[in-house]
């Protein structure tokens, strides 16, 4: 059985258990991060671990632990479940109290996070994924990476639905972000994706392929775009802590340049992928 | 302790948990309701439970009792709990799985219920109460009773420091709700309250007071209208499942009217408080 981690203790999947008081639960009251595991190590979990501070503190949310803990943790759960490749996920929520909308007056918080495998090196989704077009209808504070996320899980619904792998969210045709990822598009090898405001999250792996793409040469815009103007786009793709790079073939029944992944988006995710393998490479070697 | 309810069976309150992998703690996937227990009996719980219903079908959640079920559940809970005034809380989340975003396959929806007492006849905020005007940033689908539900929280939370008792949302200076209330206002006589969309929730006692209303022989409009409007409105009121009819005495600093709860308000809190007597002495007077 998987091994968790609960409010200070490594415990089993099936005790891994919180209040049906917690305000996680009653609320959508609480955040949370995903960061990928390569190489059986954390790559740019301290980044992270910087955003959830973020996301604490524009919530008022009391930090429970400090980062170096959270490290701890995160590569413990890595390590105990023998994930090489794969995921872990941490999730802070306000903690138990009697129901209240407003904050309770003293609460601890409540803690939690688990691991699994997933692949990425050799992602099935690498040669190329469709996305469905719907309406963004997220509250306005989506620089806040919280819980209550029910408009993104009815998006990437409907994308499964109509037999999409994505989400491409919009707001009266300009393009926010993906379901759970942000979304570019490459022109005369030239990148675009759009800037960081309330409206979207700031992506730790968008911010990582804005360096490795200026570090390849390419030129990066941050300006919005529409979603017509990523149908008629050379190439699309999008970026996620788990997903790293990826290429867009199909916006709906609309097939992307010629439908293969470009050469641009192929040349990033290349780069993206030995970043990390230096990255974890450098974390295994460290502790060998 | 509290006696709580969990996916089938009364259970001690500290037994009450659910799954760290339950979607209602990870995503805000579920739904909720809250009734009013008024002489130990539910008060318009049946109208409560076509709403849940309407939710539940809304997001695809399987429904996982039926109202047959939840008002033997809710008044149970009331009993055991020895509620005379207060309320009964249910929700249903969709249950337990590995984290995606897009409905699981096969599923089972978690679901509990608790009670707790409230005053409710006697409520201290009949004397009038304080409200915080807020941007409203929810997302577009608030006619859904979903438990994702942080742009609330952070209102409320507003509301509270702001030494306020109730946050007063608007999108573009145009009343949308309460925190988690419908908000009317009164001009010569005549009741006024935003009509039904997407963009608020049709609140149960909001139904309840159209029909009280007009028993009343007063004529109710339902249009929106805007903040400076429930300033210079003779007055003002909220109504939820547990506050029943609250007047609005101050909006920020300004004061309504002349400060104190005003003479149609508290005919309908009277007549309010009158049918709500009727149905639960009947109700007991059924079981005697």
């Amino acid at each position: 059985m998987r091994s968790c981690w609960l409010n200070g203790s490594f415990v089993p999947e099936d005790q891994a258990q919180v209040s049906i008081f917690d305000r996680g639960l009653l609320f959508g009251d609480g955040v949370y991060e995903v960061a990928a595991v390569f190489n059986g190590r954390l790559l740019d979990a301290d980044r992270h671990l910087v955003r959830l501070e973020r996301s604490q503190r524009e919530l008022s949310l009391p930090a429970p632990y400090t980062s170096t803990v959270w490290l701890d943790v995160m590569q413990e759960l890595a390590t105990r479940n023998e994930i090489r490749e794969g995921l872990v996920y941490l999730q802070v929520t306000r903690g138990v109290a009697e129901r209240d909308f407003a904050f309770p007056a003293s609460i601890k918080p409540t803690a939690f996070a688990w691991a699994r495998p997933k692949r990425l090196s050799d992602d099935p989704n690498a040669s190329g994924l469709t996305v469905h077009v719907v309406p963004d209808i997220r509250w306005g504070r989506c620089d806040i990476k919280s819980t209550a996320m029910l408009a993104q899980v009815l998006a990437k619904q409907a994308a499964r639905e109509a037999g999409a792998g994505e989400a491409l969210m919009h707001e009266n045709g300009v393009v926010t972000e993906g379901g759970s990822s942000n979304v570019w598009i490459v022109n005369q090898g030239e990148l675009q994706t759009r800037p960081v405001s309330e409206d979207i999250l700031a992506g730790i792996t968008r911010d990582v392929v804005v360096e490795v793409a200026r570090e390849l040469g390419l030129v990066v815009r941050e300006r919005a775009f529409t979603v017509e103007q990523a149908m008629a786009a050379d190439e699309c793709f999008l970026t996620s802590a788990t997903s790293f790079v990826l290429p867009i073939t199909r916006i709906d029944q609309h097939v992307v340049s010629n439908g293969q992944p470009g050469p641009v988006t192929q040349r990033v995710r290349a780069a993206y992928l030995a970043r990390a393998e230096r990255l974890t490479a450098a974390l295994v070697g460290a502790s060998a």
